[in-house]
């Protein structure tokens, strides 16, 4: 049976509760399509998140990798199209959750300069959209840690030429996370929409092992 | 037992799924704080809605009166605190249900400017933060069928001096209605998520006679 | 010869550089479709703003007054159509410029709730965009010191029955305050766009005595 | 003496007047810094603004070039960092100014993924806020016409190996861009604030062969 792994990351900086964790264990074992779904929890620290994903794509030995992570101010679920080799903190004024603080360094200092994830990414867009969830294409997933951990897990298995396809999901506040002063203003997404738009991207992602060909309109232009 | 009337819209314009319509059928028979929740859905037209309102109100019998309409593009939950003597279509393109196009015409030839709601608006955006809801108050609820309802049920009920207090939460797009492409990059709330907040709104309106005096911050200043 | 009133603030709060007083200081002297413009700039103070503008009202004797303020965040002039009778300064987190701070006080305890601004403001709109310059209608003028100006002034005007028409213009930041740490991202608009924009309304004011009837789209919906 | 080229494109789309164009011609002939700027017009279409690009850095010689895009909905200027190898019109529902739609082919074949720009890109930046001009750090030059030419001009430059650093910086809309009905809402710049900010980030790029290690927030993260 096709394993598919879901990670996702816990609390760090602003958020107090990570729509990344909540929704990779609402969709821990449902079977999509005849894959089934593992997820796991990874530490949201640059270095430690690769090395902790890269044992769980041990341990699970998944078909497919699909990563979670939070975009605050975003108002839709976002599929990276690119990571790219550098680490800057000071976009986001926030050190990781070990508290390391990276301004201009490569996440490898041998890699190329960006990868792209190997997803069906228009197909993923479009199956989210179809079950009802605002969805949408992006090609700058940061350079924060979850730029970094794409970038990561797309070397190491280039670099092992490992038979994964890898791709990632970005995912608005929570409310309650936008409930706060801190973030009052933003969008945000409940964990049942997420882990709708999840398991329809993870279908699409299953069934289909090119992309789709046909555009779509997009609005997330910055 | 103490009446809570709450109405909302079905359809209308680019909007095939109201959340007004659905959040006022998710409360509709919930008990709060002693009061018992009743719930209606009004037609989205200028002149229908005010008499359809005025109708259930006369057979309803409540002491408080929430009403619930859509606004696109807002990500929060919003308490209107005024409405305004005055309908402009020409500000959303559109015409109301029932087909008709008012640009400038007041609601009532006699009436005042404006009127305040009131309902306690601060405790009522205080107490849907505190449960996990993002909210907000606003000082425009627009020129549309909502601002006008608004508008003619506070003229009803100063006119006819009924013991009737009455405001209006606005809430976001609906997921589905977000991801449709004419409503692309929207911010959505979904339905459990709007009604968990109205039912902390209601909670509030009615354990509040007097609104409460402590400031907060807000975001929505345009 | 036909005189007009421009009014604007200086710094204040995150503002060190207020667009209404470089703007107001930028057509003072201008003559405008046969009106001469006099600008006068006048504290950022609640209560004081009023007292100085009726005092500039006397000594101008003006038939048309136009009152400039900075709306932070804004990204076009707009035209503000209603002032409300409530001084709300929790909204911004900021004290006036004499360190008063209102939290739901009115501006008249004996006054309406609102009052229509009495210049032609879809014909000043048009104006403006016909000009080059990005511009829109707006239905809230906040609660901070512009609003309680704008009520102040259409209240006196209202209680001595004075024959001058009055108005509000709302500026965007300044690019040397948008591109301030604290105000980063916010859009902003140079002086001399400003200024183009101000003399656009101005000419249409002074050319229509009744506002034009023609709708048109806009997107300042929240 | 130093040359610096600066390029610009003409209309294209939704946009009637091109601030990029505007602002090259502005900055044309200017001596900054000790180098002398040379502008040029480069057709808006995807194969031909290479080949004209390549041409023009034939002709003029320069040490430093830079490139200028309108980037229609963002507020600040913005230099972009990385370029990659991925054309999709797509996402902006339109062709260029040849009538070419691309959706998924890359610009180069056989080059790598991405390519970071080769200008001291936070020196820049640093530079305009401290003129007085909203800027920042982009990561997404967008898979239009823009990404492109920066994609292809570094890709052109590495092959051969040519002793010229190569960046970009994108414009707001112009203020009779974003005055237009379909943008409007859209942030914009004029050509005055637009011009003054390439020249304070030429002087920069120029002055600085290392870029510098300061960090600095940001605002632009999606």
């Amino acid at each position: 049976m096709t394993k598919v792994l879901v990670t996702g990351f816990g609390p760090y900086a602003d958020t107090p509760t990570n729509p990344a964790q909540l929704a990779a264990e609402a969709v821990d074992g449902r079977v999509i399509a005849g894959a089934s779904v593992v997820s796991r929890i990874v530490p949201g620290a640059y270095f430690e998140s690769v090395a902790a994903t890269v044992q769980a794509v041990d341990e699970v030995g998944p078909e497919l990798l699909i990563m979670l992570g939070e975009f605050g101010g975003r108002s839709m679920i976002t599929v990276e199209r690119l990571a790219q080799n550098l680490n800057d903190c000071a976009r986001y004024g926030v050190a990781d959750t070990a508290g390391e603080v990276l301004n201009g360094q490569p996440t490898a200092p041998d890699g190329p300069v960006a990868y792209w994830a190997t997803t069906p990414n228009r197909a993923m867009v479009i199956a989210m959209r179809r079950a009802g969830i605002p969805a949408d294409l992006s090609d700058a997933a940061g350079t924060f840690v979850c730029n970094h951990l794409l970038y990561g897990m797309l070397h190491h298995i280039a670099r092992h030429d490992l038979p994964i396809r890898a791709g990632w999901l970005h995912l608005p506040h929570l409310p309650e996370v936008a409930a706060l002063d801190r973030n009052l203003g933003a969008p945000s997404m409940s964990v049942d929409t997420a882990a709708a738009g999840i398991s329809a991207a993870i279908e699409a992602a299953v069934t289909h092992t090119d992309d789709i060909a046909d555009p779509f309109p997009s609005r997330l232009q910055i």
